[in-house]
Protein backbone atom coordinates (compact mmCIF):
# COMPACT_ATOMS: atom_id res chain seq x y z
CA UNK A 1 0.00 0.00 0.00
CA UNK A 2 1.03 3.41 -0.97
CA UNK A 3 0.30 6.96 -0.56
CA UNK A 4 -2.00 8.56 -3.28
CA UNK A 5 0.09 10.91 -5.99
CA UNK A 6 -0.78 13.64 -8.34
CA UNK A 7 0.27 10.82 -10.86
CA UNK A 8 -2.75 8.94 -9.65
CA UNK A 9 -4.96 11.60 -8.97
CA UNK A 10 -4.46 12.78 -12.94
CA UNK A 11 -4.92 9.09 -14.30
CA UNK A 12 -8.25 9.02 -12.37
CA UNK A 13 -9.65 12.04 -13.44
CA UNK A 14 -9.65 11.12 -16.96
CA UNK A 15 -11.06 7.40 -16.32
CA UNK A 16 -13.98 9.66 -14.89
CA UNK A 17 -14.31 12.23 -17.79
CA UNK A 18 -14.39 9.45 -20.07
CA UNK A 19 -17.22 7.02 -18.26
CA UNK A 20 -18.81 10.05 -17.52
CA UNK A 21 -19.22 11.01 -21.45
CA UNK A 22 -19.93 7.47 -22.68
CA UNK A 23 -23.28 7.14 -20.16
CA UNK A 24 -24.47 10.97 -20.99
CA UNK A 25 -24.52 11.30 -24.88
CA UNK A 26 -24.59 7.74 -25.79
CA UNK A 27 -28.14 7.33 -27.41
CA UNK A 28 -28.43 11.10 -28.40
CA UNK A 29 -30.22 11.24 -31.65
CA UNK A 30 -27.89 12.23 -34.23
CA UNK A 31 -27.69 12.58 -38.47
CA UNK A 32 -24.79 13.45 -40.59
CA UNK A 33 -26.51 16.71 -40.03
CA UNK A 34 -26.70 17.50 -36.59
CA UNK A 35 -23.09 15.44 -35.87
CA UNK A 36 -20.67 18.46 -35.58
CA UNK A 37 -22.27 20.13 -33.38
CA UNK A 38 -22.98 17.16 -30.68
CA UNK A 39 -19.18 16.95 -31.12
CA UNK A 40 -18.82 20.13 -30.16
CA UNK A 41 -21.39 20.04 -27.36
CA UNK A 42 -19.84 17.11 -25.99
CA UNK A 43 -16.98 18.72 -25.72
CA UNK A 44 -17.70 21.88 -23.99
CA UNK A 45 -19.67 19.73 -21.72
CA UNK A 46 -16.97 17.78 -20.64
CA UNK A 47 -14.30 20.86 -20.62
CA UNK A 48 -16.81 21.93 -17.41
CA UNK A 49 -15.38 19.50 -15.13
CA UNK A 50 -12.51 19.49 -13.35
CA UNK A 51 -8.99 19.50 -13.82
CA UNK A 52 -9.90 19.04 -17.74
CA UNK A 53 -7.15 21.24 -19.88
CA UNK A 54 -8.60 20.02 -23.42
CA UNK A 55 -10.81 17.49 -25.15
CA UNK A 56 -11.89 16.53 -28.56
CA UNK A 57 -14.87 14.31 -30.07
CA UNK A 58 -14.83 12.83 -33.41
CA UNK A 59 -18.04 10.85 -34.17
CA UNK A 60 -17.35 8.21 -36.84
CA UNK A 61 -19.63 9.86 -40.04
CA UNK A 62 -19.02 6.65 -41.56
CA UNK A 63 -20.65 4.42 -38.80
CA UNK A 64 -23.92 6.81 -38.23
CA UNK A 65 -24.40 7.09 -42.03
CA UNK A 66 -24.34 3.05 -41.52
CA UNK A 67 -26.92 3.38 -39.03
CA UNK A 68 -29.27 5.80 -40.21
CA UNK A 69 -32.84 4.20 -40.12
CA UNK A 70 -33.58 4.43 -43.90
CA UNK A 71 -37.02 5.39 -43.04
CA UNK A 72 -36.81 8.27 -40.72
CA UNK A 73 -33.13 8.98 -41.56
CA UNK A 74 -31.57 9.30 -38.31
CA UNK A 75 -29.77 6.75 -35.60
CA UNK A 76 -28.33 7.07 -31.89
CA UNK A 77 -25.08 7.98 -30.82
CA UNK A 78 -23.26 4.61 -29.72
CA UNK A 79 -20.35 4.52 -27.90
CA UNK A 80 -18.30 2.31 -31.09
CA UNK A 81 -19.27 5.36 -33.18
CA UNK A 82 -17.44 8.10 -30.41
CA UNK A 83 -13.63 9.05 -30.87
CA UNK A 84 -12.18 10.98 -27.59
CA UNK A 85 -9.11 12.58 -26.81
CA UNK A 86 -8.47 14.02 -23.77
CA UNK A 87 -6.10 15.44 -21.41
CA UNK A 88 -6.45 16.08 -17.48
CA UNK A 89 -3.69 18.39 -15.97
CA UNK A 90 -4.00 18.12 -12.19
CA UNK A 91 -1.75 20.07 -10.54
CA UNK A 92 1.95 19.18 -12.29
CA UNK A 93 0.55 16.05 -14.17
CA UNK A 94 -0.67 15.48 -17.19
CA UNK A 95 -2.40 12.92 -18.40
CA UNK A 96 -3.83 12.12 -21.83
CA UNK A 97 -6.47 9.24 -22.63
CA UNK A 98 -8.60 8.02 -25.27
CA UNK A 99 -11.84 6.57 -26.37
CA UNK A 100 -11.50 4.51 -29.28
CA UNK A 101 -13.47 1.60 -31.34
CA UNK A 102 -11.44 -1.34 -31.58
CA UNK A 103 -12.23 -3.47 -33.77
CA UNK A 104 -10.49 -6.27 -33.44
CA UNK A 105 -12.01 -6.58 -29.61
CA UNK A 106 -15.45 -5.49 -30.75
CA UNK A 107 -15.44 -2.91 -27.85
CA UNK A 108 -15.23 1.12 -27.48
CA UNK A 109 -11.91 0.74 -25.36
CA UNK A 110 -10.36 3.75 -22.83
CA UNK A 111 -6.50 3.52 -22.73
CA UNK A 112 -4.07 6.16 -21.12
CA UNK A 113 -2.13 7.03 -23.60
CA UNK A 114 1.13 9.45 -22.45
CA UNK A 115 1.39 10.80 -18.91
CA UNK A 116 3.74 13.98 -18.22
CA UNK A 117 5.09 14.32 -14.58
CA UNK A 118 6.46 18.00 -14.86
CA UNK B 1 -62.83 0.17 -26.60
CA UNK B 2 -62.25 2.22 -29.55
CA UNK B 3 -60.25 2.59 -32.36
CA UNK B 4 -56.77 4.25 -32.26
CA UNK B 5 -57.09 7.40 -34.05
CA UNK B 6 -54.61 10.25 -35.70
CA UNK B 7 -55.11 12.32 -32.85
CA UNK B 8 -54.46 9.74 -30.46
CA UNK B 9 -50.80 9.22 -31.90
CA UNK B 10 -49.97 12.87 -32.34
CA UNK B 11 -50.48 13.36 -28.31
CA UNK B 12 -48.72 9.89 -28.20
CA UNK B 13 -45.27 11.10 -30.45
CA UNK B 14 -45.44 14.35 -28.43
CA UNK B 15 -45.66 12.30 -24.87
CA UNK B 16 -42.89 10.04 -26.26
CA UNK B 17 -40.40 13.45 -27.44
CA UNK B 18 -40.86 15.22 -24.28
CA UNK B 19 -39.83 11.90 -21.80
CA UNK B 20 -36.98 11.26 -24.34
CA UNK B 21 -35.37 14.37 -24.18
CA UNK B 22 -35.94 14.59 -20.41
CA UNK B 23 -33.77 11.30 -19.53
CA UNK B 24 -31.20 12.06 -22.27
CA UNK B 25 -29.91 14.98 -21.10
CA UNK B 26 -30.76 15.32 -17.66
CA UNK B 27 -27.09 15.58 -15.89
CA UNK B 28 -25.34 17.14 -18.46
CA UNK B 29 -22.45 19.34 -17.19
CA UNK B 30 -23.29 23.08 -18.03
CA UNK B 31 -22.47 26.49 -17.42
CA UNK B 32 -24.11 29.84 -18.31
CA UNK B 33 -21.57 29.62 -21.24
CA UNK B 34 -22.38 26.23 -22.74
CA UNK B 35 -26.49 27.27 -22.10
CA UNK B 36 -27.39 28.44 -25.45
CA UNK B 37 -25.43 25.58 -27.44
CA UNK B 38 -26.53 23.02 -25.11
CA UNK B 39 -30.65 24.62 -26.32
CA UNK B 40 -29.66 24.35 -29.82
CA UNK B 41 -28.37 20.68 -29.61
CA UNK B 42 -31.21 19.37 -27.52
CA UNK B 43 -33.79 20.73 -30.16
CA UNK B 44 -31.95 19.43 -32.90
CA UNK B 45 -31.36 16.18 -31.91
CA UNK B 46 -34.93 15.64 -31.07
CA UNK B 47 -36.04 17.57 -33.79
CA UNK B 48 -34.01 14.56 -35.99
CA UNK B 49 -37.35 12.16 -34.11
CA UNK B 50 -40.32 10.87 -36.16
CA UNK B 51 -43.03 13.86 -36.40
CA UNK B 52 -41.32 16.59 -35.28
CA UNK B 53 -43.10 19.75 -36.75
CA UNK B 54 -41.17 21.84 -34.46
CA UNK B 55 -39.43 22.36 -30.91
CA UNK B 56 -37.88 24.77 -28.98
CA UNK B 57 -35.73 24.22 -25.89
CA UNK B 58 -34.92 27.35 -22.88
CA UNK B 59 -32.92 26.44 -20.06
CA UNK B 60 -33.61 28.74 -17.26
CA UNK B 61 -30.40 30.84 -16.51
CA UNK B 62 -31.60 31.81 -13.21
CA UNK B 63 -31.60 28.40 -11.75
CA UNK B 64 -28.41 27.35 -13.51
CA UNK B 65 -26.99 30.35 -11.86
CA UNK B 66 -28.13 29.23 -8.57
CA UNK B 67 -26.86 26.00 -9.22
CA UNK B 68 -22.91 26.44 -10.27
CA UNK B 69 -20.80 24.74 -7.66
CA UNK B 70 -18.75 28.05 -6.52
CA UNK B 71 -15.65 25.85 -6.77
CA UNK B 72 -16.04 24.20 -10.18
CA UNK B 73 -18.35 26.81 -11.75
CA UNK B 74 -20.21 24.61 -13.42
CA UNK B 75 -23.36 22.41 -12.48
CA UNK B 76 -25.67 19.69 -13.85
CA UNK B 77 -28.75 19.85 -15.60
CA UNK B 78 -31.86 19.43 -14.06
CA UNK B 79 -35.38 19.06 -14.89
CA UNK B 80 -36.62 21.76 -13.65
CA UNK B 81 -34.18 23.71 -15.49
CA UNK B 82 -35.80 22.56 -19.05
CA UNK B 83 -38.63 24.85 -20.50
CA UNK B 84 -39.56 22.78 -24.06
CA UNK B 85 -42.57 23.79 -26.22
CA UNK B 86 -42.56 21.15 -29.27
CA UNK B 87 -45.12 20.90 -31.87
CA UNK B 88 -45.84 17.24 -33.54
CA UNK B 89 -47.46 16.94 -36.97
CA UNK B 90 -49.11 13.28 -37.58
CA UNK B 91 -51.24 13.30 -40.57
CA UNK B 92 -53.48 15.58 -40.09
CA UNK B 93 -53.35 16.55 -36.72
CA UNK B 94 -51.27 18.91 -34.93
CA UNK B 95 -50.72 18.48 -30.90
CA UNK B 96 -48.51 21.39 -29.07
CA UNK B 97 -47.11 20.13 -25.66
CA UNK B 98 -44.67 21.67 -23.31
CA UNK B 99 -42.73 20.74 -19.83
CA UNK B 100 -42.14 23.37 -18.06
CA UNK B 101 -41.81 23.55 -14.32
CA UNK B 102 -44.44 24.23 -12.44
CA UNK B 103 -43.41 25.74 -9.02
CA UNK B 104 -46.53 25.01 -6.96
CA UNK B 105 -46.16 21.02 -7.10
CA UNK B 106 -42.76 21.61 -7.50
CA UNK B 107 -42.37 19.60 -10.47
CA UNK B 108 -41.13 19.56 -13.91
CA UNK B 109 -44.79 19.07 -15.36
CA UNK B 110 -45.22 17.78 -19.33
CA UNK B 111 -48.48 19.02 -20.68
CA UNK B 112 -50.54 19.30 -24.02
CA UNK B 113 -51.16 22.35 -24.85
CA UNK B 114 -53.34 22.40 -27.78
CA UNK B 115 -54.77 19.53 -30.41
CA UNK B 116 -55.46 20.75 -33.98
CA UNK B 117 -57.17 18.35 -36.71
CA UNK B 118 -57.48 19.53 -39.77
CA UNK C 1 -58.75 22.85 -32.63
CA UNK C 2 -60.60 21.29 -29.69
CA UNK C 3 -60.26 21.25 -25.77
CA UNK C 4 -57.71 18.83 -24.35
CA UNK C 5 -59.46 15.59 -22.60
CA UNK C 6 -59.21 12.43 -20.36
CA UNK C 7 -58.47 10.79 -23.24
CA UNK C 8 -55.69 12.95 -24.74
CA UNK C 9 -53.91 13.00 -20.98
CA UNK C 10 -53.92 9.35 -20.66
CA UNK C 11 -52.15 8.46 -24.10
CA UNK C 12 -49.97 11.14 -23.45
CA UNK C 13 -48.95 10.09 -20.33
CA UNK C 14 -48.26 6.68 -22.04
CA UNK C 15 -45.72 8.39 -24.51
CA UNK C 16 -43.56 9.86 -21.80
CA UNK C 17 -43.44 6.50 -19.76
CA UNK C 18 -42.00 5.12 -22.80
CA UNK C 19 -39.59 7.50 -23.83
CA UNK C 20 -38.29 8.09 -20.60
CA UNK C 21 -37.43 4.98 -19.69
CA UNK C 22 -36.24 4.59 -22.93
CA UNK C 23 -33.52 6.86 -22.55
CA UNK C 24 -32.75 6.33 -18.94
CA UNK C 25 -31.85 2.68 -19.31
CA UNK C 26 -30.18 2.34 -23.02
CA UNK C 27 -26.70 2.09 -22.29
CA UNK C 28 -26.92 -0.12 -19.01
CA UNK C 29 -24.16 -2.71 -18.77
CA UNK C 30 -25.94 -6.10 -18.71
CA UNK C 31 -25.32 -10.14 -19.32
CA UNK C 32 -27.70 -13.00 -19.45
CA UNK C 33 -27.24 -12.58 -15.53
CA UNK C 34 -28.29 -9.51 -14.31
CA UNK C 35 -31.41 -9.66 -17.10
CA UNK C 36 -33.74 -10.31 -14.69
CA UNK C 37 -33.49 -7.90 -12.30
CA UNK C 38 -32.41 -4.95 -14.27
CA UNK C 39 -35.91 -6.08 -16.15
CA UNK C 40 -37.85 -5.65 -12.42
CA UNK C 41 -35.81 -2.58 -11.84
CA UNK C 42 -36.95 -0.79 -14.47
CA UNK C 43 -40.47 -1.45 -14.17
CA UNK C 44 -40.76 -0.83 -10.50
CA UNK C 45 -38.80 2.86 -11.41
CA UNK C 46 -41.55 3.20 -14.09
CA UNK C 47 -44.40 2.33 -11.98
CA UNK C 48 -43.53 5.19 -9.45
CA UNK C 49 -44.11 7.95 -12.02
CA UNK C 50 -47.81 9.02 -12.43
CA UNK C 51 -50.59 7.82 -13.55
CA UNK C 52 -48.72 4.12 -14.00
CA UNK C 53 -51.56 1.09 -13.56
CA UNK C 54 -49.29 -1.39 -14.80
CA UNK C 55 -45.93 -1.74 -16.87
CA UNK C 56 -43.69 -5.14 -18.14
CA UNK C 57 -40.56 -5.17 -19.27
CA UNK C 58 -39.01 -7.76 -21.21
CA UNK C 59 -35.87 -8.26 -22.39
CA UNK C 60 -34.60 -9.96 -25.20
CA UNK C 61 -32.27 -12.54 -24.24
CA UNK C 62 -31.37 -13.70 -27.84
CA UNK C 63 -30.27 -10.47 -29.21
CA UNK C 64 -28.16 -9.88 -25.38
CA UNK C 65 -26.52 -13.86 -26.17
CA UNK C 66 -24.89 -12.33 -29.19
CA UNK C 67 -24.45 -8.88 -28.13
CA UNK C 68 -22.32 -10.34 -25.06
CA UNK C 69 -18.50 -9.16 -26.02
CA UNK C 70 -16.43 -12.18 -26.30
CA UNK C 71 -13.49 -11.30 -24.35
CA UNK C 72 -15.61 -9.42 -21.54
CA UNK C 73 -18.97 -11.58 -21.55
CA UNK C 74 -21.45 -8.45 -21.11
CA UNK C 75 -23.11 -5.82 -23.51
CA UNK C 76 -25.16 -2.55 -23.10
CA UNK C 77 -28.41 -2.40 -23.20
CA UNK C 78 -30.09 -1.25 -26.83
CA UNK C 79 -33.33 0.15 -27.28
CA UNK C 80 -33.74 -3.03 -29.54
CA UNK C 81 -33.87 -5.35 -26.80
CA UNK C 82 -36.49 -3.88 -24.94
CA UNK C 83 -40.13 -5.20 -24.96
CA UNK C 84 -42.31 -3.21 -22.78
CA UNK C 85 -46.02 -3.05 -21.99
CA UNK C 86 -47.90 -0.43 -20.05
CA UNK C 87 -50.78 0.60 -19.20
CA UNK C 88 -52.12 4.57 -17.78
CA UNK C 89 -54.92 5.13 -16.00
CA UNK C 90 -55.98 8.42 -16.18
CA UNK C 91 -59.42 9.24 -13.89
CA UNK C 92 -61.50 6.69 -15.84
CA UNK C 93 -59.42 6.32 -19.08
CA UNK C 94 -56.72 3.62 -19.78
CA UNK C 95 -54.46 3.47 -22.28
CA UNK C 96 -52.15 0.61 -23.39
CA UNK C 97 -48.83 1.20 -25.23
CA UNK C 98 -46.27 -0.96 -25.98
CA UNK C 99 -42.12 -0.75 -27.06
CA UNK C 100 -41.32 -3.29 -29.79
CA UNK C 101 -38.46 -4.18 -31.84
CA UNK C 102 -40.14 -4.24 -35.80
CA UNK C 103 -37.88 -5.79 -37.84
CA UNK C 104 -38.93 -4.53 -40.84
CA UNK C 105 -38.36 -1.16 -39.94
CA UNK C 106 -35.23 -1.83 -38.23
CA UNK C 107 -37.01 0.53 -35.39
CA UNK C 108 -37.33 0.09 -31.20
CA UNK C 109 -41.44 1.16 -32.20
CA UNK C 110 -43.93 2.74 -29.74
CA UNK C 111 -47.27 2.21 -30.40
CA UNK C 112 -50.69 3.07 -28.57
CA UNK C 113 -52.86 -0.54 -28.66
CA UNK C 114 -55.84 0.42 -27.09
CA UNK C 115 -58.16 2.71 -25.37
CA UNK C 116 -60.92 2.37 -22.86
CA UNK C 117 -62.62 5.12 -21.78
CA UNK C 118 -65.18 3.56 -18.53
CA UNK D 1 7.06 11.32 -20.31
CA UNK D 2 6.72 8.07 -18.60
CA UNK D 3 5.94 4.46 -19.45
CA UNK D 4 2.02 4.03 -18.56
CA UNK D 5 2.26 0.99 -15.75
CA UNK D 6 -0.43 -1.26 -13.86
CA UNK D 7 -0.74 1.25 -11.56
CA UNK D 8 -1.78 3.74 -13.67
CA UNK D 9 -4.53 1.33 -15.69
CA UNK D 10 -5.83 -0.01 -12.18
CA UNK D 11 -6.76 4.01 -11.19
CA UNK D 12 -8.12 5.07 -14.67
CA UNK D 13 -10.42 2.31 -14.73
CA UNK D 14 -11.50 3.26 -11.12
CA UNK D 15 -12.33 6.47 -12.61
CA UNK D 16 -14.17 5.32 -15.63
CA UNK D 17 -16.22 2.97 -13.46
CA UNK D 18 -17.58 6.08 -11.29
CA UNK D 19 -17.78 8.51 -14.02
CA UNK D 20 -19.99 5.86 -15.68
CA UNK D 21 -22.18 4.72 -13.16
CA UNK D 22 -22.93 7.79 -12.26
CA UNK D 23 -24.23 9.30 -15.27
CA UNK D 24 -25.89 6.43 -16.23
CA UNK D 25 -28.03 5.88 -13.44
CA UNK D 26 -28.64 9.67 -12.44
CA UNK D 27 -32.28 10.86 -13.23
CA UNK D 28 -33.92 7.42 -12.36
CA UNK D 29 -37.02 7.70 -10.79
CA UNK D 30 -36.74 6.43 -7.05
CA UNK D 31 -38.72 6.07 -3.55
CA UNK D 32 -37.77 4.49 -0.35
CA UNK D 33 -39.59 1.02 -1.73
CA UNK D 34 -37.57 0.87 -4.73
CA UNK D 35 -33.98 1.90 -2.89
CA UNK D 36 -32.39 -1.44 -2.62
CA UNK D 37 -33.10 -2.98 -5.58
CA UNK D 38 -32.03 -0.38 -7.40
CA UNK D 39 -28.74 -0.17 -5.42
CA UNK D 40 -28.37 -3.93 -6.70
CA UNK D 41 -29.25 -3.17 -9.52
CA UNK D 42 -26.10 -0.50 -9.99
CA UNK D 43 -23.86 -2.73 -8.29
CA UNK D 44 -24.22 -5.71 -10.47
CA UNK D 45 -24.54 -3.59 -13.64
CA UNK D 46 -21.23 -2.22 -12.61
CA UNK D 47 -19.75 -5.32 -11.95
CA UNK D 48 -20.06 -6.32 -15.30
CA UNK D 49 -17.33 -4.27 -16.45
CA UNK D 50 -13.92 -5.22 -17.11
CA UNK D 51 -11.43 -5.31 -14.06
CA UNK D 52 -14.23 -4.89 -11.34
CA UNK D 53 -13.45 -6.59 -8.15
CA UNK D 54 -16.02 -5.31 -5.88
CA UNK D 55 -18.36 -2.38 -5.66
CA UNK D 56 -20.83 -1.48 -3.45
CA UNK D 57 -23.52 1.20 -3.81
CA UNK D 58 -25.98 3.01 -0.41
CA UNK D 59 -28.31 5.58 -1.71
CA UNK D 60 -28.66 8.30 0.91
CA UNK D 61 -32.38 7.47 2.33
CA UNK D 62 -32.50 10.55 4.51
CA UNK D 63 -31.97 13.01 1.21
CA UNK D 64 -34.00 10.58 -0.80
CA UNK D 65 -36.82 11.08 1.81
CA UNK D 66 -36.48 14.73 1.52
CA UNK D 67 -36.48 15.39 -2.09
CA UNK D 68 -39.78 13.16 -2.36
CA UNK D 69 -42.41 14.74 -4.32
CA UNK D 70 -45.56 15.07 -1.55
CA UNK D 71 -48.11 14.58 -4.75
CA UNK D 72 -46.34 11.81 -6.50
CA UNK D 73 -44.78 10.50 -3.96
CA UNK D 74 -41.12 9.69 -5.76
CA UNK D 75 -37.93 11.99 -6.63
CA UNK D 76 -35.51 11.25 -9.23
CA UNK D 77 -32.10 9.55 -8.32
CA UNK D 78 -29.36 12.57 -7.99
CA UNK D 79 -25.50 12.52 -7.80
CA UNK D 80 -25.39 13.88 -4.31
CA UNK D 81 -27.13 10.64 -3.11
CA UNK D 82 -25.14 8.30 -4.20
CA UNK D 83 -22.12 6.53 -2.07
CA UNK D 84 -20.06 4.39 -3.79
CA UNK D 85 -17.02 2.24 -2.99
CA UNK D 86 -15.32 0.34 -5.89
CA UNK D 87 -12.65 -1.82 -5.81
CA UNK D 88 -10.37 -2.63 -9.39
CA UNK D 89 -8.17 -6.03 -10.17
CA UNK D 90 -5.95 -4.90 -12.36
CA UNK D 91 -3.47 -7.67 -12.91
CA UNK D 92 -1.04 -7.56 -9.52
CA UNK D 93 -2.82 -3.87 -8.21
CA UNK D 94 -5.54 -2.99 -6.59
CA UNK D 95 -7.28 0.27 -6.99
CA UNK D 96 -10.20 1.48 -4.42
CA UNK D 97 -12.49 4.26 -5.35
CA UNK D 98 -14.94 5.91 -3.83
CA UNK D 99 -18.20 8.44 -4.22
CA UNK D 100 -19.18 10.47 -1.66
CA UNK D 101 -21.14 13.30 -1.13
CA UNK D 102 -18.73 15.89 -0.03
CA UNK D 103 -20.81 18.28 2.09
CA UNK D 104 -18.35 21.60 2.07
CA UNK D 105 -17.72 21.61 -1.50
CA UNK D 106 -21.52 21.03 -2.03
CA UNK D 107 -20.30 18.41 -4.86
CA UNK D 108 -20.46 14.43 -5.06
CA UNK D 109 -16.58 14.03 -5.11
CA UNK D 110 -15.01 10.74 -6.92
CA UNK D 111 -11.68 9.81 -5.05
CA UNK D 112 -9.23 7.41 -4.83
CA UNK D 113 -8.39 5.86 -1.52
CA UNK D 114 -6.19 3.46 -1.55
CA UNK D 115 -4.02 1.59 -3.91
CA UNK D 116 -2.00 -1.94 -3.08
CA UNK D 117 1.11 -3.01 -5.63
CA UNK D 118 0.70 -6.93 -4.82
Amino acid sequence: MTEINERDKAVFEAGIKLGALYHQFVGTPISLETVDALERTIEDSIALQPHIRSVGVSIDREMVNKKLNPEFNYCELEGRMLHVSLSILYKNTIAQAELAYNEEKDYPLMTIKKIEEM
